[in-house]
């Protein structure tokens, strides 16, 4: 499958219908738009009514970048290894699971597999949270080149690149969500 | 059944065990101590060695503490109605399951459930969170009695009693799990 096979799951919601949700509704509709986190999401409810996607996102931006440094790990320590064994056995969340085809990381060769596996170890090793990249905008080229040059940062230029990350797949997640046209 | 019927789902782990796990066992293990909040856990391990449960629960109460506002409210959104509709469905977590039959939530007349779904629903409505309480240390009738009475609290200092609650809470579902006499 490639990201031009995409099929849309739901019809788009205009930003009224998402301002008029109860939070149990809003928590539900969006808990993944960051992976496993559905705090962010039911942080974010407060902030109603939004403008557009747009005011949406930047709510889920500043929830993250407020959080302390432990917070910031903690958001990434709920990603799934990229190319890991919750992809192998088919364990991810939909949204994971396309993310990472869309990439072309379900069709790695087993000598890719091997290296991914095994900086992706050395990178948790290092860091205590795994790497995060935004699957949809890179091919996997530039995810192998991008974890092995990762690795050479430190901890703290890490937390703070890899949730910059994490603001991306959001970004892309509530797309997928929110019809992007609709305004207040 | 009652709280005496209470059996332990596995034996109690040993601090030492809980500092050497890796954060992917640490999140599975600890991951619902507060309710559908992952990310706390997540947010926790960086925090190892732990010297003791207690030091495990003063962790888990910092990260809460340090929250913004909409990080304190979403904590509590995470969390069911009492004696709800996930309750009567049987949706509810193992965890909040227990915990609700140990208050006698399990056993409200008719008109006790009506009381409590409109109170309930008031509360929800005024504040923008569910009414959370420990229910392990509370019988229904002082639940009732005590969502009434802060039915007429300000929201600040309601999601500050909250999250209280979600500490007390936190503690006993750590004594659940954690052997509270092995230290460091």
């Amino acid at each position: 499958m490639t990201k031009h096979d995409k099929k849309p799951r739901m019809s788009l919601k205009p930003i009224s219908v998402v301002n008029s949700m109860s939070y149990e509704d809003f928590i539900s509709l969006f808990g993944n738009v960051i992976e496993h986190c559905s705090l962010c999401a039911a942080a974010v409810w407060r902030d109603r009514p939004f403008s557009d996607v747009n005011s949406l996102h930047k709510s889920f931006c500043q929830f993250t970048d407020q959080l302390p440094i432990g917070g910031k790990e903690g958001i990434l320590r709920l990603h799934p290894d990229l190319a890991g064994r919750l992809a192998m056995s088919g364990g991810l969340t939909n949204e994971s699971t396309k993310e990472q085809q869309s990439a072309g990381l379900n069709t790695l060769t087993d000598q890719e597999k091997k290296t991914m596996h095994h900086l992706n170890q050395q990178y948790k090793q290092k860091f205590g949270f795994p790497f995060v990249i935004c699957a949809r905008e890179n091919k996997k080229e530039a995810i192998l080149t991008g974890l092995e040059r990762r690795l050479n940062n430190s901890g703290e230029t890490e937390a703070v690149t890899g949730v910059e990350e994490v603001k991306k797949i959001c970004r892309l997640r509530l797309l997928d969500i929110v019809d992007s046209s609709s305004k207040l």
